[in-house]
C-alpha cells in the first residue's frame, strides 16, 4: 500500500473543465475523499464553490492559480481531468513547476507518465517531492496462474453490461456498507480513480496485455490479507468491442467467488467514442448474467449475486419499478446504491462470505 | 508492410538451445521460410546440419560463431530463442556486436527491445543497419470500434482450446492451400513468429491492454486490402487463465466472419508455467465451439466452420479415428493440417467466402 497517497491533501487541477461530466477524477475525489480536497483549480470558474459547480461538495473553493490554493496548505497537486490524447497540456507545465517549487507532491492519472518527463523529474528530485503516476503499472507483473481462487476471503468482482456504468462506485458503496457493519474489506482498485481513492492498486487497462490477469491476481492476493471480503473494482464489459479483453483478463485473473452486475436501464448501446458503437444493442440483464457466469464457468463456478443499477436519469417511481422488475426476473437483490443505498448488495455478500466460511470450516 | 523483413536472409542464433522443442522461433523460421535461413548458430551443436537436429530442414549448417556464418552472406541476424525472463543474455552481446560490425541487420522477438539498448542502437546507427524488435507495438494504436466487421474480404480467426496449440501453423497451412488454388489471402500476423514469417504484423500480447482490440482491428483492415480472404493468427484461448484477455480482445477487435478451432486431443490441462494450470480441465471441442461462438454472439454472429487438430503424438490410426469422431459430433470438416493437409479447412473457407460474396452482391 502506498501510504503517501492515502494521506495527501489535494489541490485538484481541473483547468477549464471542472464539471460533473467533464472532470471524472476531480469529481470522484470530491465525492469519495472530500476531507482531502482543499481546493479545485479552474480559472474559468474561480470564485465559485465546488457545490456551485457540481451540485455537491460544500464550500470547497474553486481557485484561479496554484498560488491562490497554497494558503489552504495542500500537500499534493492532483491532475483531475483527462485531456484528449492523454498527454500533458502545455498550460499545465507552469502550474506543475509552481506546485513542485512550493513542495507539493504530484499525482497524475494521465496516460503519459509525468515521472518520465525530464524537466519535472529533475525539479521533483531537487525539491524532494514525489511524482505518482496512477496509471503506471509495476514492471514485474507475472502471467496469472489462478492462485486468486485460493484466498480465504470471499472475493467479489463488479462486472457490467458496459463500461462507465458504476462498477467502481458500486464497489465503494458496498465497501462502506460492509465496513459499517463490521466486515473487514479489502478493496482492489484497478483504475486510476480507484487507486487515487484507495491509495494503492494497479490500472489494469495500462498493463501489457499478457499481464492483465497477473495484475488482477496480485491485487486479490494482496487485498485478501487480513480481510473477510475482497471487492475487486471491475473494468469495461465482456461485450464491449473496445475493452472486453481487459474485462475477461480481470475476471480470469481475479477468479471471484461471486459477481455484482452493474447496469443502466436507459442505456441502449456501448459507451465511448461518440456513436462508434451504435451498431450494437447491449444485452439485457438476464443475458448479461448468463454471459458473465458462462465466461468464468470453465475455470470455476461463480454466480452473479446482485444487481447494481444506475438510475440518476429516471424519476424515482420509474427507478423503483425497474428495480422491482429486475428483482422479479432475476430473483436477485437489486438496488441503485447511490440513490437507495447498497445494503441489499452488502447483505448478499455477507451471506456468501458466511457460506464460504462455513464450507471451509467443515472441510 | 515491412519489405525489409520479408527479404532478409538469416543467420539464426539459437546458442545452446537449438532443438525442436527449445527454439520455437528458430524452428519456425526453418519450417516456414527455409529459403531464407542460411545457417543456425549453436556452438554446442556446431558441425551438424539442421536436419540432424530437427529431423527436417535439409543440410543448412549449424555453426559455432558469427564469423563462421558470414561466408554464406546472410543479410540479417535473427535471435531465434526466447531465454527465461525475456532479456538479452550476456553471451549474446558479443555476437550482436560482431554481426552489426559485419553489416547485418538485427531481428529480435525478445520481450526487451534491443533498439532501446544504448550500445546496440549506437553501433547500428554508426554501421547503418536496422534493429527490428518484432514484439514492439506501434505507438499510436486506437481503441477498436468494430470496423473490422465491415471489410469485404471473408475474415477467419484461428481460435483454440489452449495456447500453443497450432493456431499460427494452421493459419499458414490454410493460407498456402488457398493461395495454391488462386484465392487472394491476407495474413494478419499477431505474434512475433508470424510477424517474422509474414514481414509485418503486431504482437497483440505486447500492446497496452486497452488497445488489444484496436491492434486487431488495424491488422484486419490492412490485411483485407486486395484480399478475398483474411486469415487472422489467433493467440491464447478464451479459457486460458493467463492469456484469455488477449484472446477475447483479439476476437472482438478482429470481428471475424468465421473461426477455425485448434485442438490437441491428448492435452488435458492448459499449457504453461510448469504444472501451474493443472487444477483445470480443458473443455471438449463441442464445449469450446459453444464458448467461442457465444463470446462473439453479442457483437455479431460468427461460427466455427472447421477444426484443426495437432496429432503428432498419436499414431496414424488413432489420429484418423479422432478426426472421424470429431467430424461426427460436430458436423464440421476436421484435419491435422501438418499431417494430412489443410484442404478440408481451405474448402470450408472458400465456401464461406463465396456465400459472403453472393450475399453482398444481392444486397
Amino acid at each position: 500500500m502506498n501510504h503517501d497517497l492515502s494521506t495527501y491533501r489535494y489541490l485538484v487541477v481541473a483547468e477549464g473543465q471542472f464539471g460533473p461530466l467533464t472532470s471524472k477524477t476531480a469529481t470522484s475525489a470530491v465525492r469519495f475523499i472530500p476531507d482531502r480536497v482543499l481546493a479545485v483549480l479552474d480559472s474559468t470558474r474561480a470564485g465559485r464553490t465546488v457545490q456551485d459547480v457540481l451540485g455537491f461538495g460544500g464550500d470547497v473553493p474553486v481557485v484561479a492559480t496554484v498560488g491562490e490554493g497554497l494558503p489552504l496548505e495542500p500537500t499534493a497537486l492532483l491532475i483531475g481531468i483527462a485531456p484528449q490524447g492523454g498527454g500533458l497540456p502545455d498550460a499545465f507545465r507552469p502550474m506543475l513547476r509552481e506546485a513542485i517549487a512550493a513542495g507539493l507532491h504530484i499525482v497524475s492519472g494521465l496516460h503519459v507518465h509525468l515521472g518520465d518527463d525530464p524537466e519535472l523529474a529533475r525539479l521533483a528530485a531537487e525539491r524532494g517531492v514525489r511524482i505518482h503516476d496512477l496509471r503506471k503499472p509495476p514492471a514485474d507483473l507475472p502471467v496469472s496462474q489462478g492462485r486468486a481462487r485460493l484466498v480465504d476471503a470471499y472475493s467479489v468482482l463488479t462486472v457490467g453490461t458496459d463500461c462507465n456504468i458504476g462498477k467502481m462506485t458500486a464497489g465503494l458503496r458496498i465497501r462502506d456498507a460492509l465496513t459499517a457493519a463490521g466486515t473487514r474489506v479489502g478493496f482492489a482498485a484497478t483504475g486510476q480513480t480507484g487507486i487515487l481513492i484507495e491509495g494503492w492498486g494497479i490500472a489494469v487497462d495500462a498493463v501489457v496485455a499478457d499481464f492483465i490477469g497477473g495484475a488482477a491476481e496480485r491485487l486479490v492476493l494482496q487485498a485478501a490479507e487480513g480481510s473477510d471480503v475482497v471487492l475487486v473494482e471491475g473494468q469495461g464489459s465482456l461485450v464491449h468491442p473496445g475493452y472486453s479483453g481487459v474485462t475477461l483478463g480481470l475476471l480470469h485473473g481475479s477468479m471471484p467467488d461471486a459477481m455484482i452486475l452493474c447496469h443502466q436501464p436507459t442505456r441502449a448501446c456501448p459507451y465511448g467514442a461518440g456513436n462508434a458503437y451504435h451498431w450494437m444493442p447491449l444485452p439485457s440483464v438476464e443475458e448479461m448474467i448468463r454471459i458473465c457466469e458462462g465466461a468464468i464457468a470453465p475455470l470455476r463456478p461463480s454466480k452473479v449475486i446482485g444487481i447494481s443499477l444506475v438510475t440518476f436519469d429516471m424519476d424515482e417511481a420509474a427507478a423503483r419499478d425497474e428495480i422491482a422488475r429486475i428483482a422479479d426476473v432475476t430473483g436477485l437483490p437489486v438496488t441503485d446504491p447511490v440513490r437507495f443505498g447498497a445494503e441489499p448488495l452488502a447483505e448478499a455478500i455477507r451471506r456468501g462470505a458466511e457460506a464460504k466460511r462455513a464450507c471451509r470450516a467443515s472441510a
